[in-house]
This record gives structure tokens, sequence and C-alpha cells, in this order.
């Protein structure tokens, strides 16, 4: 029998995230400090909206971009949090999660050889999606010494005259690194300079800490040039629900939803009803689990500083990125014997990105119990490294 | 600005199902017989226990494949209604509907070029995935005088160095036709000499009437070779939950299974513990609803003949595919006319390929209070048209 697979598909490796959840999820007493989820669980008026929905017998397709009502209140949101207009019946899609989206606006968007921009350490999905819709990623290592930012200069240096898409993934997994108005500023002069499109991942937009999350569809004349993507897993511990959104350009929304329609239809329709109350109501519950995660966040920044763990402060998402360099081993090392030897897992992070080598990805979406004990565990790890040294 | 978009994907047509929808939902009075979705609410035990994994608080994700106990009730689901096995953990993934499994199978499999076979009239989905995968499309038009199921002969033709797949649409959406084990037997051995694989969309495979649905899968060497896709929608009326699934070879469903954790993560968690519910408890629900199709189909085809609307009988799905080629006009002219006339809606033959032209698809998706009313009126717009012959 011949080969049935695709070469470019056996080509692309699985997520390197996984692996260790395989191993923690067999081992006894082990801490994940790995997984990219809200501990909370979904809002209960959230969960009552979905209720009501199914006791209703809401259980049919609804149209292919998504309920009237509730593109109309994402476009409401988008105009109060974040300053941009969108027309929902043009140029707003519902879809599954934001992965979802970041798959069909590169298959809208890329013909075969098209450059994409993707800044690393970044999100697990950019650079396979972009291989799949025929495009060549092109990799922007960001740096600690930046914040993990991207800056003007990383950008000039990677666009050639087949650079189509530039991913920008603030606030940014893994490293927790976000864009300020004055660092957007400068990126989109130069997108529109060099005539470019942007693909937006703000799915950690409303976990910002101590500012407020800028889009850079917000700056002038890059609405039309960019796919902003979001959703509701991340701010509203809606993740089970599968459901994200897109806001582009009617062009180029209208070829996004031919892909959705074809290969999707819709997105969960409890979950859109359920959505329409995490706008209207959700506001309050956004904002505790905001407090909740920045306590946490300086808890564990603390926590590092005390036991010598070096780490760039990270203003968004719940990770932060800590560098273990000073141990002279890999982060794939670092991780395996720290799961091993005391039984927590974090991820490398290489997983992320060759980049990413000599840092591990550390979540605080976990109770401040479980974040207790995991850096107890940690610091006599690191006692420990430090000992033979 | 320079253009934004790919050149494969504008090229693409949009569906052609739905611009007939946009004008029904805005006409008064008017009766739909064009959607592809059951006319039932999901049954109540499903629901509830979707409503109860929600108030359990189950909102995270499940792993990417999908829930272990619902792999393990889908296994078992169609080792005793179809007669084939599968291994949860390495054969079988549930999906976002059967769409996202047709649509992953292909980006799995094909390379540049791959020819992939397509029987027309069908669903109007693997035309645009097999073109977004790389994958070149190849129509075999089926016919009325063959009973619009695939023969060896028609197979035999369309084959060469270039084909990789098959796609098997059956019980088939519009025809309602339907393949038994005799058919699929010529078919399996052709597939089998000719090295080919097969995406067998059994998604109304519940919904067959007066025989049992047969997989191709189930022949002799044939599961190696195929990826069986199905899912809830049709046969449990849960179309918008967005669940279906994939069986395949370990080889195979792995690629998928990428693809999947990469653009998609995982199927939603309310709609997969309902689901269990629906294989667990189910069957009496399906028979229920297969009757009430049953009864239907039989109602229209006795209609159509009475008002000498020529058809062929359909055995599976839940649509009439009648031919009006004696009146003389395209099936658009004729379902433009029927709606602006008499204020029914059905569906053009050539939404489903260019050989679906002189045919109608009539959904019997309906109750039968509205099929009377609506069969009323075409029978008056039949007259008319008879009448100026």
């Amino acid at each position: 029998m011949r080969n049935p697979l695709s070469e470019r598909i056996v080509e692309i490796p699985p997520s390197g995230i996984r692996k260790f959840f395989d191993v923690v999820s067999e081992m006894k007493d082990a801490i994940s400090l790995g997984v990219g989820e809200p501990d909370f669980e979904t809002p209960w008026h959230i969960r009552e909206e979905g209720i009501y929905s199914l006791e209703k017998g809401k259980t049919f397709y609804t149209s292919n971009a998504g309920l009237k009502e509730l593109k109309q209140e994402i476009a409401a949101y988008l105009s109060r949090r974040f300053d941009v207009t969108y027309d929902p019946d043009q140029e707003l899609m519902v879809t599954v999660g934001g992965s979802e989206a970041i798959d069909i606006a590169l298959r809208a968007m890329l013909d075969p050889g098209d450059e994409v921009l993707i800044p690393q350490p970044s999100y697990v999905s950019y650079v396979p999606c972009t291989i799949l819709a025929n495009g060549k990623p092109v990799i922007i290592e960001l740096e600690a010494k930046d914040q993990f930012r991207l800056t003007k200069e990383k950008l000039l240096e990677k666009i050639t005259p087949k650079t189509k898409v530039l991913v920008l993934p603030f606030p940014n997994n893994p490293t927790g690194a976000i864009m300020e108005a004055k660092d957007l500023e400068e990126i989109a002069k130069i997108v529109a300079e060099r005539d470019l499109f942007v693909i937006s991942d703000e799915i950690y937009g409303e976990l910002t800490y101590g500012t407020d999350h800028t889009t850079i569809a917000a700056f002038p004349g890059m609405k039309e040039r960019t796919v902003l993507i979001n959703g509701f897993s991340k701010s509203y511990a809606m993740t089970g629900w599968r459901l994200g959104y897109a806001a582009a350009p009617a062009q180029i929304l209208a070829q996004m939803l031919k892909i959705h329609q074809f290969a999707i239809m819709c997105a969960p329709t409890t979950s859109q009803y359920a959505a329409v109350s995490a706008l209207r109501n959700g506001d309050g519950d956004v904002k505790m689990m905001r407090e909740s995660y920045d306590q946490r966040r300086r808890y564990l920044m603390n926590a590092f500083k005390e036991m010598g763990l070096e780490c760039f402060e990270p203003h968004g998402a719940f990770y932060t990125f800590p560098s273990i360099k000073r141990f002279g081993m890999t982060s794939d090392e670092f991780a395996t014997r720290l799961l091993y030897e005391e039984k927590v897992a974090v991820v490398p992070g290489t997983a992320f990105g060759y980049c990413g080598e000599g840092y591990v990805r550390i979540s605080y979406a976990y109770s401040l119990k479980n974040l207790k004990e995991a850096l107890g565990r940690i610091q006599r790890f690191i006692e420990k490294l430090d000992r033979k040294e």
C-alpha cells in the first residue's frame, strides 16, 4: 500500500507542549503549571444562558457568520473597550475559538511562497498553520532585553519583497510580553509603508496588568490591513466552549467566511447564546479574574526574585517566562528533571520556537495554594542544582 | 494597497445553497424546503446531559482527540451498528461536525496535484476543501438511470495515475441515493486494486430506509484505506452542537489530529458530554426520527407521482431530487420562479455540481403539515407551467 499521507503534514512536528502533559497526568502528586487555560470555571450567569438556550431547544445551526445578536455585542464590545468600529454584518464572524480564526485568516490570505513574519517565542499554531496554507514562516526572534516586544529594527530586518503578513501575538503566550501604544505605533508605520497585513492575535487582550490593552487596528489606516482575532476562552474562562471571533475588512472577512462555511459551518450554538451573556454582563467577572491573575503574577515575580530566578516582568496573559540559562542545561532538560525529580510540570521555552531556549514557561492560571506548593518544589530543585555547581 | 487575498480562495465560488435562504428569510409566508437540517429539537435526555455538565462546571478543554468516554462509546457504536472495529485511543477523533473531519482528512492526505474523485451531485464542501488542500477535484457524474449510485464503470473511467482519494458521499445529499453492500463490494475491489484511499462521508448513515446502512470500511482490506466520517448532527438532531468524528487507520488519524490540534484544539466540551448520552441512550430517538422521515418520504413520493413530477426513489438522508427537465428551464430558473411565484424555497440541483442541472433538491426535514402546504403550492406552480406548454 502506498503512503496515504501528505508530505507536508508529516514534516510538521506535533506541538511540544503535549508531551509533558501525558507524563504529568499519570504521575501521582504532580503539580502542573503547564496548561494554558484559566483555572476558573465559566462564570455562572454565562453557563446559565447556555443552559437556558438548551432548555428552549435552540439546538439548530446558526447562520455561518454567527448569531446576529452576538455579532452586535462583539461590535459594541470592541468599540467600548478598544475604540475600534466594526460592522457586525460585514466585518465580524464568530469562529471555533481563536485558533480557527488564525487558520482561516492564513488560508484566505496566502498564495504559495508568501512570507509570514512570526515573532517567537509565541503560540504553537502560527508556524504549522502558515505551512499548511502554503506560506513560508519567517521567524523574528524576540529577546528579553527588549522585554520580548517586537521592535522596529527586528521587524525591518526580516521584511523581504515576499513578505505579506505579520502575525502580532500580544499579549504574548508564553512570555507575557505586551505591546503598548508607543510600540505599536512604530510597527503600524512600517506595516503601512511596506504594504503588509497584520493578523493580530489578541486573545489575551483583557489580561493586561497595570495598563490597558491597545489594538494595532485602532491606529490610522490599520483597520483595513488588520485581521483582529479575539475570543472568550481566556478572558471569560470559556475554553471548552470553543468560541472566538475575527474582525476584519469586509473583503478579507468574506473569504474567511467562505472557508468557515465549507469547513466548519458555524460555531457551536449553545456557546454563542452563552457568549451574549458574557459580553452583556461579564465585565465584573473579567475584572475579578484579572485581579486574581495579577495577584498571582506578583506573587510569582517575588518568589522568583527571592530564589534568584531571573525573570522579565510580564504584563499580560497568565504566564511567566523565567530564564534557566545559569543552570547550564537546555530548557527541555530542566523541565524534564523538574518533572521527574520534583513532580512539577512546566513547559520548555523551545516549545514556542527555537529562541525560547534557556527559558521555561510557568503558568499562573492556578490557585495561589498550588502555586505556593509548586514554587517550594522549584526552589528545592534550584537549590539542589546550585549546590552541584 | 495591494490585494490581501489568496488567488485560490477568490476563485472558489461560495455555496449555491445560501442565496435562496437569504431571500426566503425576508419573505412573508414563504415555506422553505431548502435546509439540510433536521426539524426536530435535540432529544431532551441529550440536552439534559449537556446541561448537567455545565452545572458541574465542565467548561474546560478536553484532550485534543476528545473525551475518552466519548471515543469509547463511538467505538462501541461503530462496532454494534456497522460491524467495524476501531481502537478509541489510536483510531478515533472527535471533530467540529463532519465538516471539519472532511477538511482535515483532505489536508492530511493530499500533496499538490493529487486527484480526488468526487461523485456529484453531492455536498458542497468536497470540491472547495480539495482545492484548499492543494488537490485537484475530478468529478464523477452520477445519473438517475443508476439511481445516482457510483458504478464500477463510472469509477474506472476517471482513475488516472494521479488519483489518490475517492470521496464516497452516501447516503447522499442531495439525491438521497444509497450504496448497498453489493455496490460497495465492486467499488472496494477497484479501490484496493488501484491503491486508492476512501473518505467515506456517512453522516446520513442512520437515515437509511428499507435496508441497513453498510460502510465500505467493513469490507476486507478496506479499513486501512478508509477515513470513515460520521457525527451527531443528522441522526440525533444535533446540528448546532457541532460534533462529528473520524475513524481512520492510526497513521492517518495521527496526522489529522495534528491539524485539529493546531487549528481547532478540541471539539466543544458540552457537546461531547451530551453526545455520550446520545450514544448510550439515543437508539430509540434515532428510530423515532427515522420512522418519521420515512413517513414523509413516502408521502412526498406519492405526491410527486400524483402531480406527475418524475423522481427516483431515495432510500437515504432526508432529500428528494425530482427532475424538472420537462419544464424546459434550468433548475435555477425553476427554483427562482417557484420561490417568487409560490413562496416555496427549494435548492437548484446545480448547487451540488453541474450534473445536478435539471433537478431540484426538496428536503423532507419538515413537518407533514408544512410539506402538505408546500406540495400544494408546488402542484399549483407545475399546473401553471403545464398550461403554458
